[in-house]
Formats: structure tokens, sequence, C-alpha cells
């Protein structure tokens, strides 16, 4: 039996695009002489649809279409994702497609509602193993989730004779998930002694990235093909023999690639061929700028240095030297006058209050106005620069630095900016060394260092780890050793700064817990977070 | 029997103001020798908690509440909302208190997973009906949607012998909500002959407005009792005779109280005490300031009013016209220099591109920072202006006339801003005639009317609640009789905003489908909203 997993980047909603890929694929995979060819989960409408659920029109479309996909399947099968409907009730489904029939139609059955996961809000649960005869193969379906939980219904698949579980799935990447899912594929198939053909999606969907990697693993656990990452492929398995395998990539990198597939997906998806960076000659602008050249190609980014009076002569030679090394032009444009035209016109109603965060505020909102009109008058996508440590405790400027239309690094503590500049550097020096030894600092006062505000990095991204990502106790952090006046006050601002973070823009998940789909907590919030006695 | 239905506002995460506010209302209700005394759904935690349910130490907290608060029950039932926790599965639960004893916890069996909610993410369902017996009468106990779903469980309440159904809820509010609940109220009680006690929450929560009319309905189906909307009230009634039934407001009213508190509570329970907002001379900030001024007095509510080259001069007389109306002083603070100095800095980067969008959105930008500017130095809220009309078509400037913490129109169709203007002029005329005579403008440009823009906002608005509230295809909406090409440009113009709204402030929703947690939509998203062909 011969397998073509189409490892394919999709997107939601596009279902004329999708279908025509989807073709174009199954002729591709028929010229290799493939027995199956698989598609990702809810291939047709992109995933994750949401919303467009809701429209019955949407549904409609998607059910025409896999009629269509259907007519060309003569002399293959197909085993496709799509949106099945019964009366109102709708199912995350898969068709199993032989020679242009529609042989069974299986419903997933474990419907995930956690972390990014809403599928419980569109879906009702299938409640039926489905296990299909294919030139003389028995052959169990399911989909994504249905392999994740213990006592899914591949043991009952297993039990009915099959000799091959097809699993395709929309998985979203972060940090080391890849290693889990092998792990998992691994137990399953030598638990039930039967190979799984894992097809995973490829592409940038606003903050998910799907990291492809898909994967075959025989009846012993061991992986016989595996994809590339972050790469379009049909991944072509003869079940008998050992395919391909493309090795995992390092963390690091994997990371990086996420980032770079985020971007690029992102813009190109929303239509915008070029984007605009602000680079103020610190480590966030200078890795964000590395990363949009190459998601993008050096020709498509634009960069802009804002200096005010407070911008040290560094800043400027650490942004310029970085812009040549990536070979993008560096437009200068000072806030300074303008700083000032607005002081003259709001001192008089200041009523004689001190200087405050307000005069540091409007400079960055200078400088997010002259972002936000080169994006009016270009077309330029503006990129925000902040990273996870400052969205986190709200050390960034509403309508200011956080002005734009995607946000890279904005689930990137600041500990791994450092490590994603340095492995950007390993064959070349791209990022300038000086900007990666200088502490940290938002210029908007002098003298200003961050860690006049927060503590060392360091410190600050293990609270956050343990306060977001884990959702542990302020008790419980300060029980791991840390000071409890400092996980107090970070707490705190983690907590109050939940108002700029709901008017952020997205920006690519690399965690198992980002600022987006799976952060909800309310604005309007009396929690203070320290046990109640 | 004597009943006491405590419809408090309460504050999520709150546990400790949540806690003394529930041990208050119990000594109350003692004083009026009540046999039972109700609290809404999740009282001790506020509804909805959302993640923070994610946190074990919260829900450990709101246990030790639990207990604490069951040590003051003696002489009375108390029936009583809180998150329950059995290994690591949660249950949306409510306890039945009787003399400082939890005699029993019921798990509400019928969690939504639609609409505004999400608690298939946080809770298991409930799998056991709950019929208490309590001064030798047996009481059936219920949550929310159990009484909403057909055969819920208060039918095997009855048939175990329940004489009474104790429902106790965290309802929010959209325009025509009461009067669902009544009828639903009445056909169960008929049912089931049984008379039923619906508590509501009351109060505002980020977009949520929970709007109280608590009621009670006897075993004819017949109101025997109801609260104030809008109102904190303890509602006491003897089961045997009629109470006070407080007549439900009109439409309108409604509409406009829903704003007040929503408003209301937004401000104040995010520490809040004063508000700006920026008046043009229009309609739609005209009803935002008599807004604020209902929620809050006219003393802590704060105007500016911030003309250019474009702003008319009726547009000043009109805003001074409004402010001395409603006693509050209008500062004014121009944008011209600040607009000129912004195009001296940025002309020459702008390679002789034509005016275009790019210097009306400057204006507004320069109006936003302002407002932030006083906001950020005074501590003042920012109420942003912008009607439902805008937010969906995406008839606004990110970082400009949206820039602010709530947005108090957000959900309201600019025909119901006129119709709210009209009733709150009803008895003296506060927003003054001329504003709502003049056609609607942004003044960005010489001359500039919305319906350069826009189609007639009665056809815009129709088209709006087809297809963001009802999720009509274009199709079905041209169908209706509208003009396919405006049909098209509105649905265009809709999806493509959906950036802009993802960054948007919160605001109350009023309608059965606000721009918020029951919007989804993707950014990236290729459907056109056109058939699939």
């Amino acid at each position: 039996m011969k397998l073509a997993l189409a490892q394919l980047n999709l997107t939601v909603g596009d279902i004329v695009g999708n279908v025509a890929k989807i073709k174009q694929t199954i002729q591709d995979a028929k010229n290799t002489a493939a027995d199956v060819v698989l598609f990702p989960e809810l291939a047709i409408t992109g995933y994750p649809p949401e919303d467009l659920l809701l429209k019955p029109q949407f549904v409609t479309d998607n059910l025409t279409a896999l009629k269509e996909i259907a007519k060309i399947g003569k002399g293959i099968a197909i085993y496709l994702g799509f949106v099945d409907r019964q009366g109102t009730n709708l199912f995350n489904a898969a068709a199993f497609i032989e020679n242009s029939k529609i042989k069974t139609v299986y419903h997933k059955m474990n419907l995930p509602n956690y972390s990014v996961f809403d599928e419980r809000r569109y879906f009702k649960p299938g409640n039926k193993v489905a296990v299909v005869s294919y030139k003389g193969l028995k052959i169990g379906l399911s989909i994504c989730e249905d392999i994740w939980i213990e006592k899914g219904p591949y043991i009952q698949a297993a039990r009915q004779g099959a000799k091959l579980i097809l699993n395709i799935n929309a998985s979203p990447y972060h940090v080391g998930k890849i290693k889990t899912r092998e792990k998992i594929l691994k137990q399953r198939a030598k638990q039930i002694k039967c190979p799984i053909a894992y097809l995973n999606l490829v592409g940038g969907q606003d903050e998910l990235v799907f990291d492809g990697g898909s994967m075959v693993v025989n009846a012993k656990g061991q992986i016989i093909a595996a994809a590339h990452q972050y790469h379009q492929e049909i991944l072509i398995v003869d079940l008998r023999a050992e395919g391909k395998i493309q090795p995992w990539m390092s963390e690091t990198e994997d990371v990086y690639q996420a980032l770079v597939m985020g971007v690029r997906d992102y813009v190109h998806k929303n239509h915008f061929s070029d984007v605009v960076i602000g680079v103020s000659g610190g480590i966030d602008s200078a890795l964000t700028l590395a990363i949009a050249v190459s998601a993008l190609g050096k020709e498509h980014v634009h960069t802009i240095y804002m200096p005010s009076q407070y911008s040290a002569e560094q800043s400027f030679r650490d942004a310029q030297r970085l812009a040549d090394k990536l070979w993008v032009p560096l437009k200068v444009m000072p806030i300074e006058k303008i700083f000032k035209a607005y002081l003259e016109e709001l001192t008089p109603n200041f009523q004689g209050q001190p200087a405050n965060i307000t005069e540091e505020n409007l400079q960055a909102r200078i400088r997010g106005n002259y972002l936000m009109a080169l994006s009016n008058k270009f077309n330029w996508l503006v990129l925000t620069t902040g990273n996870k440590s400052e969205t986190s405790t709200g050390y960034s400027t509403l309508y200011g630095d956080m002005a734009g239309g995607f946000n890279v690094l904005k689930d990137v503590p600041k500990t791994l900016v450092y490590c994603l500049a340095n492995w950007r550097n390993q064959e070349k020096e791209i990022i300038p060394r000086s900007i990666i030894d200088r502490p940290p600092t938002a210029e908007l006062k002098p003298n200003q260092k961050d860690q006049d505000t927060l503590p060392p990095y360091d410190i600050l991204d293990e609270i956050i780890k343990f306060y977001v990502v884990e959702n542990k106790s302020g008790q419980q952090i300060v029980a791991k050793g840390f000071d409890p006046k400092t996980v107090k006050k970070m707490i705190a601002m983690i907590d109050r700064s939940e108002y700029k973070r709901r008017q952020s823009p997205p920006g690519p998940r690399i965690s198992p817990r980002a600022f987006g789909k799976d952060w909800r907590l309310p604005i309007t919030n009396g929690y203070t977070g320290e046990a109640y006695s």
C-alpha cells in the first residue's frame, strides 16, 4: 500500500483556493501511483474556520466542494477533511473516497475544547468508529485528537481488524510539540500493533502556526517516513519499505522557522507584500527585522529609525549597522519637533502636573503614528516588535510601540529573544554584537533602563512561565525561591495589563500558552492572586 | 415558604468582596424571616470567571469561601453558586446549605458552549438531578441553562415530587431577552405544575450586562413577584401570596439602562472614577456623553472638543450647547498645528503620493493621542464613541477615534443611536435638536459626509443585522430586496475590518450578537461570502 500524505498549506475560508490545491495534489499523487492520498483535517475549509462555521452558506459551499473533489478521484482513494452537516448539527468530518465514490464519512469523536480549541462550540462528537476495506487492507479512520486520547477509537478500529490507521491533523505548533507527537504515535502504534499515518497541516493562520512534520510509524513503533517541518510536501510512503526520514530541527531553529512561517503567511494570506518595522537599535526590533527578511525577502521589508532627544548615538549606529547587514535601507524620521508641538498644546491643559508616563507614551505614540502613516500611504503592514516579557507586564505603550498588524515576538520571552539572535548569528553576524551586549532600554527618558522597572529578564521570564503558562499561584512561585516582593509586583503588573493585551495585534504562538485564543482572562478582575484567608 | 432572591451586583474574581456582600445579605434575609435565600450562579467567583478557573488556587479560594459562608447560615437555608472540584474536574455548582450545613451540592447539567458562553472549556456536566426536602417542602435545584433546555432536569425534579424549583442565573442581557425569559419560565412552570423562583445576577462585567429582573412564577405560570432591572435588590416572596411586581422597562429604556450600567460598572470595577470623551458635535459622542453623565454623574465626566481646519462652526456650537445642557465643562484643544507638524515631517517620505486616507487617519490619531495624554495625566478612562454601524464596516480609525478603554455604543447601530437620543430627550431636550438633525460627518476632509462612503444608515443597519447577527449570506440578503452592489460592498467592508475590531476596546453587548466573545471570525480569511459554484 502506497500512501501520499499531502502536507499542504491551506487558507481558512478560501474554499476555492483550497479545492484547486487539493485537486492538483490528487493529480500529483496519481502520478506517483499512490493508492491513497491524505489531506489535513478540515482541508476544504482550512483550520480553524472559527465562526465561519456559523454561516450556513459556508458549510453548504464546503459540501459542494467535497462533491466536486470526489469527481476527480478515479483510480485512487482520498481521505479528506471537511465539515459534515446533519440537520442543524455539524461534524468535524473526513470522507474516504474510493474511485470517486464517497465510501465512508467519519465524524471526529473527540472534540478538543481546551487551550486554543473551541470545537464544542461548533461540532457534535461522532459516535461511530470507522474501518474501511480497501485493496484488501482494513483501514481505521481518525482525526487529530482521536489519536491523542487514551482509549481513543483507534483501539476499537484495531479490534475490528484495522491494519493501518489514518490520522489527519491540524495540530498547532509550540516548542517541543513534535517530540510529544512522535512519542504518542510510537506508543499508540505499539499498543495496537498497527502502523499509523499521521498527516499534519502546514502554514500560519493568524496566531497559530501549523508546523507540518507529518510522519508514518510502523507497527513496532518506528518512524518509517517523516516530512519537512514548515514546508509543503507530499510525503510518499510504501508501507512495506522505509521512506525518506527528514530529521527534526533543533528547538531554537524550530522556533525561528515557526516565526518566519507565521509572519510570511500572515502577510501574504492577508494580501500584503511588504512590511515596515520601526528599528530602535535594540534587540527586539533587530530580531524582528531579521525574521521579516527571512520571511519576505529584503526588498519587501522597510525600516524606519525614529530618534528623539533621548536616543543615544549608539542606537543609530547599531540600527544602521543592522540595516546594512541585512541589506535593507534605513529611513530616519526624528520625532522631536512633533513631540514639542504636542507638549505646547497639551501642557496648558496639564494644570501644572509633573511629567510622568504621559510624556513617555506620547513619544511612543508619535512613532506609532509615523508607522501607521507609512502603512496607510504605501500599504505596508506594520510589524510590531514587543516581546512576551513586555506583553506580559505591560511594559509597552498602547497605540505606540504596540500599534501595528502583527506582533512577531508576542510569545517570545526576552531570554529567548537573545537565544534566537545568537542562533541567527551562528553562521555569520547579522545582528550586531553591540546590540546583543547592550543593556535593554526604552529610551523614553534620560538614562532609562528596562531593569529600572523590571527584575532581570532571566528572573522575570521564569515568573512569567510559572504564572502565565502554568497557572501557578504567587505562593507557589515564591516557594520556588523567588523574592516575594518581586513576585507580587510582577503578578500585579501582569494582571493589570489585560486591557492592553486585549487591544494588541496577534502574533505567532510558540509556547504552550500564548496571549491569544488560550488566554481568556477578564479585564474587570478583582482577584489579587493572593490566597483567600 | 418565604424566599429571598438576592439579586446582587458581584465582581468577577473578587472573592473577598463577594463573600462580604453575600454574608451581609444573609443577615438581611434573616431579618426578613426568610426561609431560603438564593444567590446567583457562581456568586462566589462572579460570572463569567473565564480563565481564572484554570488557576487551581482560585478554585481553592472559592471553596474556602463557601465553607466560611456556610458558617453564618444558622436558622436559614442558602442556595448559592460556586465552583466545585472533584480531582481535576470542575463543576458549575450550587450548594443547598441548611442551618450552616451543606446538605446538597448540585452540579449544573446543561453547560452552554455557544454564543458568549464557553462553559465546556472549564466544566464537566453534572449527571444527577437534585431534590432537597426543607421544612416539609420538596425543592428541585437547578442552574441557569437547566431551565432553558426542553426536557431539562426540572422535569425529573417535578416527577420526584418537587413543589418548587430554584433556578439561579447569570443570564446576560440583550434586547428583548427579559420577555423571552418570562415566556419560557411561564411555559416550564405550567408544564410541570410547579412554581419556579428565577434569580438573575445584576451588573456589568466587561462586555456583558446582567440585567437582573428576577422573578417568581407560580404553578399556573403567573408572575407573582418581579424585581427591578439594573438594580441590586433582595426580592422577598411568600409563595402563598402575590409579592411586588416591578413592571419591565420599555425596550428603548432597557437599552439605555443597560448601557448606563455597563459603563458604570466597567469604570468603577476597574477602579476609575472619571472618564474623558472627545465630543465632535455629532450624535454618537453626544449620546455617549449623556450616558456617561447618567452613569457616573456630571462631575466625573470630562469633555474635549478637538477641531481641525475641516470642522464646521456648527460642530463647535453644537458641542458647546450639549455640554451646557449636561452641565459639563468643554475644553477646546485644536489639532491643526500638530497636524501641520506631522505633514512637514512625513511629506518628504511620501514620495509625491497623493493625499489619501493617511491624512484623514492622522487627524483622528492626533485626537486619540490627546485623549490618551489626558488619560495618562489625570487617570481618566477614555470612552470611545464609535457605533456598531462603524465598528461593522470599519468606518473608524484604529488608534484614532477607536483609542480608549470602553466603547459605549460598540453594539448600538446608528439607527438605534437616534432612537436612544430621542428617548433621552423625552422629558427635556438634552441632546440638541441640531445635532440629531444634522447629516453625519467625520469632518476629516472638506464637506465629507458618512453617506459618501456608506449607504443610508437604515439600509446599512438592516444589512448588518442580517449578516452579523443572523449569519445570512449575501445572496439571502439580496433576496430580501437590497441592492446587490451595496450588499457586496458592505459585506466586503465588514469582512475586511476584522483586524481593526480585534484591536478595539470592549463595549456593552445589547444585541443577540455583538463584536466580542460571540464573534470569533478569523482575520486571515479567504471566504468571500459568495456562494461556491
